[in-house]
């Protein structure tokens, strides 16, 4: 029987199709896999199954949005109530207030609550409300934070090496992103006090916005030091700014997400993904004092929102379904397989000699195939050889049953057991064996 | 028993509750009714049903995503069959394929197709296309024109009043959006082409894209002219700006959409609402030639785009029941039932002598509250007093069963029979009767 990626595969023949109907054969650009991509039929707790009738265990888990794995039967039982109920109204509906309510009692700094349909939804509202609150058209973000498609969120998301300045200059991530849209976005390396301060005090009137990941993905998952999270806090409260963290991945680290883990303390938070039960979710959520521009009662709201399927039932219930089982205990279990894995890829990687390293904090990795210490996004960054040996290795793995991402991320769900991890470190430590080691000097 | 808007209702206790959570009680704006809204239990067909157990016809359809209204048997079928499956997955799946080969099959000018989870999100990735394309950063669109939150897109929505100038003038829509970024963006008033010839040609060296709706919704639904569509066509030539078509909405006029309907010749075009069947949706379709900024095969695309969410597979199995079943016949059926209605409508206020009348196409319209021509933005708008009568026609109506918007938009489904939109015209006849009367001279 044929397998990916066989020529005469059925992953084969759905990628002749949709490179008729797709520029470059695919919607999303983050799945590709050379020569084609796998395609799944169906997915079943920790595992995913390929239409070639190929099973591998899935560390990315719809890229971090699936913290149960592939349909829990207590989400697929609230979403089958509702969808026999309806999908999608006009008018308000209890289930709506109940999310908010969860968000509203886990989250600290969550007193109001605004949804939408993405994570780039969500950080785009976040954007609007602050530059509503402050009057002010400009953001700052970090170097190397991913957070979405809105554009003014991508600046300096990949700057190459050969445009690296200090403090780092704004670059545009699709071609063509206005030059007047780069002036309103300032950018600061990750966990630098000095730097942050340097460039918001120097902008301070036009500055809005802080925008922060806690622990970016391009960066390793890098977390943030209390040094640098206290010193945004300060910045943003001095200036008059509103701190906005986006927390679209990194909610799942502890009960009351990220901030509480790593005490960051924003005025707003952008939640997505897990939030979502499995469907299209995003949420904004913060103090009332800034929340306040999305409300109406004093007339036009300085930030009207909508959104034709923001807050849909659908996503409510499965969203609900999902936190509800989420427990501290569940998390504290994926957190310490995330230790697991580090560990074991520690281990993978000392004894295959191939120099590398894992990063990461609590149910998320990244595999790194260079040693250099990783703080930042510039000390993160790959060689053109360094990203082609991760891609290989992905494949390996992929070939051996494994599905990580082309950039070495991986997020680990509540499906998967102890041995999951220990057979994906076998496979990863046999991979490392084999891909070819760069000749030191070579 | 108690009902909407008792103060016993458990409508009222749900909004007791949202008000706690929310920034004026709410998470999406447009349901807002006075005093607090309707909440929802369930829908079925045509009607929906409200959490105190009145059910209305529900004219509204989740602002036009239902085409076939609510829990039709083929859709949750399809549905249910995807969600034991899996609702969400990293890599790609043949439905996904299927929904862009039927799109591309019934759309004349769509060769390719890229998903995202929302209209707003789809227009965002229209706009980023064009500028990758044509290296030109800003935009023209059609004063009063809605293409949802992403904000180069929002601009000068609502113009007041007192701002109309010729040219019309940008004007911001959120409180705080960066003057950069409406120097980016050109207004024109809508079916007047030789403003737009002007505009453009001025600016011809900074537009990349040149945005339309075909019938746009803040217009009163009113239509492109043939020689508006031409001229914009023939302009976008011109100056080598890429020419986007928004269908969001009216994508439902017929089977190969409003460019079908009306002859318009677009490069891109912009989908969502009822391609999604209910579920969270939006897609860019075009020519390969400009769809090409998203291709990674000759290294990383002009624009990378993925989403979390986008193609998920219970989208794209609903959106494909739904429009499987969308024959040409049945969009016929429902496009009689317009008919119907702004014929019953507009004998409803002869009959009733309220100074009113009744716009749209298709299987949409709109209730105007004044009698003065509508054909552009400004020519639609309503005084305050205009704008008051209509909410509290919608008023009437929800309390004689019957859910439009507060701007006086409905969108008609499948699921209604000719009787529906009889009973609704009575209704209406009923309301704008007792509606208080402007006073001519008062
Ligand atoms: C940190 C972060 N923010 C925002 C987003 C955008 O979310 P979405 O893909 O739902 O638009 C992502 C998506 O991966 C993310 O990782
Ligand atoms: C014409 C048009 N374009 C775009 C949008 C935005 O779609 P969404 O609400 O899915 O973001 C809408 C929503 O009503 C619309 O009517």
């Amino acid at each position: 029987m044929a397998i990916w990626p066989d020529e005469d595969s059925k992953s084969k023949r759905l990628y002749e199709r949709g490179r008729k109907v797709y520029p470059g054969g695919i919607t999303r650009l983050v799945p590709w896999l050379e020569p084609f991509p796998v395609y799944t039929k169906f997915g079943k707790g920790a595992y995913v199954t390929d239409v070639d009738g190929t099973a591998r265990l899935d560390l990315l888990n719809n890229f971090a949005s699936l913290i149960h794995g592939h349909c829990h039967p207590a989400i697929i039982d609230a979403v089958s109530k509702q969808l026999v109920l309806g999908t999608a109204f006009t008018n308000p509906t209890e289930v709506e207030i109940e999310l908010a309510e969860l968000l509203c009692d886990r989250i600290e700094s969550a007193e109001n609550v605004r949804f939408s349909n993405s994570g780039s939804e969500a950080v785009m509202s976040a954007i609007k409300a602050a530059r509503a609150y402050t009057g002010r058209p400009a953001i700052v973000k970090v170097e190397g934070g991913y957070h979405g498609s809105y554009d003014y969120a991508e600046v300096s998301l990949d700057t190459p090496r050969d445009q690296f300045t200090s403090p780092p200059k704004s670059v545009g991530y699709a071609v063509g992103v206005p030059d007047r849209l780069l002036e309103d976005v300032y950018v600061i390396p990750f966990n630098d006090p000095e730097t942050a301060a340097n460039v918001i005090r120097a902008h301070k009137d036009r500055i809005g916005a802080i925008l922060l990941d806690a622990a970016p993905s391009y960066l390793g998952f890098t977390h943030v030091t209390p040094e640098f999270a206290a010193k945004l806090r300060d910045l943003a409260t001095e200036i008059g700014a509103v701190f906005i963290l986006d927390e679209v991945i990194t909610f799942r680290l502890d009960h009351g997400g990220a901030q509480k883990k790593f005490g960051v303390k924003p005025d707003l938070t952008v939640l997505g993904k897990i939030i979502g039960g499995g469907f299209p979710v995003g949420a904004l959520v913060g103090s009332k004092e800034v929340m306040k521009v999305f409300d109406h009662h004093a007339g036009r709201p300085l930030v009207p929102w909508s959104g034709t399927f923001s807050a849909n039932p659908i996503t409510m219930v499965a969203g609900k379904a999902t936190l509800d089982l989420l427990t501290p205990e569940l998390i504290a279990h994926i957190n310490a397989l995330g230790d697991r894995a580090r560990a074991g890829l520690t281990a993978a990687f000392a004894s295959s000699g191939f120099p590398g390293q894992v990063t990461g904090v609590g149910s998320m990795f990244k595999i790194i195939t260079h040693q250099r210490p990783v703080y930042d996004y510039r000390s993160q960054t790959h060689t053109a050889a360094e990203s082609a040996a991760m891609v290989e290795l992905q494949r390996m793995l992929v070939l051996k049953g494994f599905h990580v991402s082309g950039a070495g991320m991986a997020f680990l769900s509540t499906a998967m057991v102890a041995e999951d991890i220990d057979k994906f470190c076998a496979a990863a430590e046999e991979s490392l064996c084999q891909l070819p080691h760069p000749a030191s000097g070579e």
